[in-house]
């Protein structure tokens, strides 16, 4: 059983300290979007391409700029900032499992293991010896925490999440089902044709505030560790090599790869889909649009892209094959230019 | 144990809906490719190119288009599709682990979750409070299912599967292991630097018959739902993120990843390693090349690409550089045919 | 608990089988690179790069090139291949938990299953009928092993792994967490705009000495098996799909995505994030760099790119712009060239 929520406009507009304007005792109990929201609920409004939606909207009460007050007659609760006001909103609606911190008697922990009093663990999850688990940390069903891990306080690990040996995790982190934390870094040296694994003696460490997406993977450091500051958000099915570095509140989007060793800025934005090399660094406040390729190291901030734009498929085979003899075009046209430049001397003679 | 599967081709026959053209009394037992095939078997020829493989087979049996009957003089289901029949014939041979219907004793089942008397729950399975599972379906081990969800008749999770809180799955689907839907959708406000983490009220509808497969993510809607329509296909290691819609029968190849509130139409394909950007529109029936970006709304059927043919590693450099002077390169050519032009005119004076 | 390791560097030139250059009584307990090794740690110089950091470091011990003793005055281990007498090395520090082989209680085992009694298998595995489990495993927690499977001698199933029903699994293997081995092919027959799943009836065939990152997919055969030779390496985040063969000791790095029937020959390096489309056949010893798109057979050894270099997003759009162009360049510039010569050819005369 989810929690009932039910809020007056008149403690919303104290709980998110914005201005009411309009019925305090009026009261919503979820959240919906302009164009469906129904009495009861709350809607926001912050993209002006939505006006139309906000002006016929049946929403008990709306979150919008005090600049559109007058574009809209009902409730509001007036923020200068719509979209974070939507954010804390959001927040409060959030359906959450009514249960008491404990540990499911099917849970498998070793008796060196310590977990807080506070903390919930669901069935079938297995910790290992020496891992601590912190104040008020929930362990979703199925998860596997290996040794000598270290999960801060607050933090929720969903169903199904794997942290091999040694992790250390801060403080209110999120990591969705199937993401994988510690799992070995792909290292290997040569012997005679054969691939020999290089054992990966580092471990990962995870900064406060971190969400990790459903089904993303963390290698583990060869030597050193791998690095996620505080505040970084990683979306799902992504992949972090080992002894890769992200800075603080960096975004990564889903499907994205970042090999081995990697050091990326803070406060950057890397799209879905994007590669970055190994070895490459990536400067503070660079954003990467959507399957790009970093093969080299960005030392300024700034937007970054490679690829081709889309097309109806039999034109894009037509410029895609004139692409394989771009350096041949780029020769001849250099070649008409010089002969052309010599006919003009020559006329001037 | 799975159950053993033989049949005679009198049988095959009147279970595909095929002619038979040969001994009614043979049996076979299981299906092989033309080249692999020995006796007792069942094999298809549906591609000319393996024309040589099937004058050569050892099949017991062979499904073809009666336009081919006279080039093999073996036992033949004579198809007019006789792809679409080496699917049905497939399933019957497929293994089926004989299993009375039945809930594992490890199976950590809410007090208020229903289970249908005809499904089968395996070991270490835990569901969440008011969740519905329907007639014959099957849960494998290891698999987390969250409250208030409902998963529609005949359907199948695999093994360690995840469904969070609220997902609603219609009938016949089949979900594979390592799968994870409902995990929160990718969305953050920005406050002063910091990503404040919107909550995801919204959930995800599966319609009928739809497949997703191992270790692919489907993310829950910010506020409104993400929605899978009926008989669509999804590949691994695919990701949908919230607020996606993708329309019936649609098929989504491996390494995909489809970006918020995206809205896919019906019967698309969508090839491997696409990338699909947030609020993009595509119409019924487009196919989308591999490993292409769709950054902009399709509003026509067709096939689209982007991204640049494969070539040896030193030819592709020296063109990859001359991509990056491509707009130097026409603005250099567009000068010579003005200056060409003058010329031109200048000579006919 | 984790064994300690603690070598005299007498004993680690005889595992290693290399020189000691230095005090043979000197001990080492861990490894760390050498700017951030402490006494009491063993280091290694394989990269000239690192020259400055070699001669500052103080690691009680630096294994390296005979040809660099001089520039170091420490104890060394001299070996004419560092890097991988570091691999060698690396392995010998691992930390491995102290337990003797046992079946947790809370394993599920079928009766029909057999399990070596020097396999060790964790809590909440799940092992199917008629499954052999080969001497000295590893089983990790909530993994889950469908029926007939076999899994050779010495290898290691992290935790949340999954093998479906027959899979076949060599000596020595590696399969990281929330890897999915012997899920379904995507294979569908077209019925009047439906479609209809073709049963996957083969099954996957993974040699001795193969590992598998983390989250990766491999997908079982149609009718035929899909095989990962000995010695292939796969990173994380990795598709595999039906009918695919990957020749013996090819690396592959993470998230690429390999499609059905594609056949990569031996000794190959598929770079990250690459696509390989189905059918395609890649010859031995090919090497494919990041992202790129393998759309047709590769018949001769050597390097192969796609794509563009990355640059920033305003120079990018407008090269781009002109890729979409790119034909219609090339025929302005031969009919340029055309008219060229005809004046060339008309001034001559």
């Amino acid at each position: 059983m989810a929690k009932l929520t039910e809020f007056s406009l008149a403690s919303l507009a104290e709980l998110l300290d914005v201005e009411l304007s309009g019925d305090p005792s009026v009261s919503v109990s979820s959240m919906a979007t302009l164009g469906r929201a129904r009495t009861g609920q709350l809607s926001f409004f912050s993209n002006p391409r939505y006006l139309a939606d906000l002006q016929k909207t049946r929403a008990s009460a709306v979150i919008l700029h005090p600049d559109y007050r007058e574009k809209y007659p009902g409730n509001c609760l007036l923020s200068a900032s719509p979209y974070l006001s939507y954010a804390k909103a959001s927040r409060l609606f959030e359906p959450r499992p009514i249960h008491t911190p404990a540990i499911d008697p099917r849970a498998s922990i070793h008796p060196s293991a310590r977990v807080d009093a506070t903390a919930t663990i669901h069935a079938n999850v297995v910790i290992g010896a020496n891992t601590f688990i912190g104040k008020a940390v929930t362990v979703g069903a199925n998860s596997s925490i290996g040794a000598d891990c270290r999960v801060g306080e607050g933090s929720v690990l969903h169903p199904n999440v794997v942290l091999y040996q040694g992790v250390n995790m801060g403080k209110r982190c999120c990591i969705h089902s199937g993401a994988v934390i510690g799992s070995d870094g792909f290292g290997f040296a040569q012997d005679d044709g054969k691939h020999i694994k290089i054992a990966q003696l580092g471990t990962v460490q995870i900064g406060d505030d971190v969400e990790i997406g459903a089904g993303s993977t963390v290698d583990r450091g060869a030597l050193d560790d791998t690095i996620i500051e505080a505040g970084v958000k990683i979306d799902n099915l992504v992949q972090i090599a080992h002894n890769v570095r992200i800075g603080a509140n960096t975004l990564i989007c889903g499907c994205t790869g970042i090999a081995g060793s990697a050091v990326i800025g803070k406060n950057c934005t890397i799209a879905g889909g994007v590669g970055i090399s190994n070895h490459v660094t990536v400067a503070d406040g660079v954003t990467i649009t959507a399957m790009s390729l970093v093969n080299r190291s960005i030392t300024m901030q700034g937007m970054y892209s490679s690829g081709t734009f889309l097309t109806d498929t039999l034109t894009w085979r037509r410029n895609a094959v004139r692409f394989g003899q771009l350096d041949n075009i780029s020769r001849r046209l250099r070649k008409i230019e010089k002969s052309s430049d010599k006919k003009d001397h020559g006329a001037a003679e």
